[in-house]
């Protein structure tokens, strides 16, 4: 694809996702500058016309706006505190998983400088990057969402969540916890079954199926969650309670550690206990804010 | 439809299951008897035309094949130990939610008493009874599945996992397992975004697709499991052990309980301390089998 009239981009962090950041930007005929930390990773992106920085002030020098991508906050700043310098009149765009709050604290750190900052979070793998279904988070002022809407469409689908610098880094952690918990069930299941000589190849489709129907409830819990309504759809909380003994039980007999199932078990108890046996699973959420005072 | 030549049912358990059962009998028209321990769940199903049994052994004799579907084992044994003798020559199948020891214990007793056995696991909630997406497990004798399938396949679509009469109660706690996971996960995800005000309605979009796209991960998971090769896909487990810890600095933060998030997080450090931190999540797998002795 052409790269006239595609304004330069720098990326900051050649692990595997800042490289599939970088290639993207490459293929869409961004002039693409990019550094690394350490050395080394830079070679196959030098050969799909890559231009490599030796310095991440040089980097940030290279283009209006450079994208980070790296393991955490603290590489965000070992890599760019020391060349803070080189920020001013710069737009930073931060798609390294943060924590709201160091996303907040990194929004005024970057304009403090005289930096523009947007906050970003990934929703995709790396092999997902450049395609529709790569969802990307950002938030921070929407003026500078929107003068480089064009060149961050390019990464995947940009969804804009706000001026709260954090609302990005929120979200990403939500969905991030969603996830886990998903994987964590699943390998419990295929631990459970795999116990028993299935293979986790014939367990998994089956596995897949039931999920999929299963996230259709989730937007009926949504609703009851917002309106506080936590009528039962089908099996309440207490039924719930009773056949988790049942997934406990299996995994004892199955010598499978029970780590990941038994805080869901003792949820499950702790709602009938305060009276909420009655209702649906989506009561559970109320259960889950700590105490006044114990944060 | 016409009920001409199909054969009569019995159903034993009227909760919103047992209901939805006896209900897609008749929807087919299978002349059906149906029964409940505690009165008053039975008007609306004799209203559609099911023929209302006064006592457990009435309802076992009224037909060959009796479904029985309550609240768990107890109840099973509650309902049909004190009339176990109309079970000789009759079939029971059992889609009460139980542990594989608790279905092969059943299979034995019914046996002995000259009963047909089958076991059963449904995975799907009652709206879903009656259509091809109800998936309902099923283990015991071939030729007793065989003998009933036309009958069994008016619930939904039946899969027949072999002869352990358990394996259709390890595979349905495994599914279970794996659907409290995802449940976990989301009402984590709720929880943390609504304490920054967020409605769950605006969240739940979000997470039903990024899950989707999750579980097309799955898949490959489950060839690492079985060739026992957990090469790392993209993030390897050292990474996602450092990245999960702003998932639980989130929470804290936000004043949420870590109860459901910890024990993932616990279980990432295990797999980095046991060397496995260069490999993918699949690995945690087996991280998960107890010790031997701790069973």
């Amino acid at each position: 694809m052409s790269g006239e009239n595609r304004p330069p981009v720098t990326v900051i962090g050649l692990g595997a996702m800042g490289t599939a950041l970088a290639g993207a930007f490459l293929d869409r005929g961004h002039p693409t500058t990019v550094w690394n930390r350490t050395g080394g990773k830079a070679a196959p992106l030098a050969a799909r016309g890559a231009t490599v920085a030796a310095t991440a002030a040089g980097a940030l020098a290279a283009s209006p706006l450079t994208v980070v991508c790296v393991l955490d906050d603290r590489a965000v700043h070992e890599a760019l505190d020391p060349v803070a310098g080189a920020l001013a009149g710069r737009t930073l765009v931060n798609l390294t998983n943060s924590t709201p709050e160091q996303a907040r604290a990194t929004a005024r750190w970057a304009r403090e400088r005289g930096a523009g900052y947007l906050d970003g979070g990934i929703m995709a793998v790396p092999p997902m990057i450049g395609r529709p279904e790569s969802l990307i988070l950002y938030s921070g002022p929407a003026a500078t969402f929107d003068a480089h809407l064009a060149t961050l469409s390019v990464l995947g689908s940009p969804m804009y969540l706000g001026e709260d610098d954090g609302r990005a880094a929120l979200y990403d952690i939500a969905l991030l916890g969603a996830m886990y918990g998903m994987f964590g069930g699943y390998l419990n299941a295929v631990a459970l079954t795999r116990a028993a000589g299935v293979p986790a190849t014939e367990l998994t489709p089956l596995i897949v199926s039931w999920l999929q129907a299963m996230l259709t409830g989730l937007p009926r819990m949504a609703k009851g969650v917002d309106a506080g309504d936590h009528a039962a759809a089908a099996s309440n909380v207490r039924m719930q309670a009773l056949g988790y003994v049942n997934l406990l039980d299996t995994a004892r007999d199955q010598g499978v550690r029970t780590e990941l199932m038994a805080p869901m078990g003792e949820l499950l108890d702790r709602a009938v206990a305060a009276g909420r046996g009655e209702g649906d699973l989506s009561g559970l959420v109320d259960l889950l804010r700590a105490p006044e005072g114990t944060r």
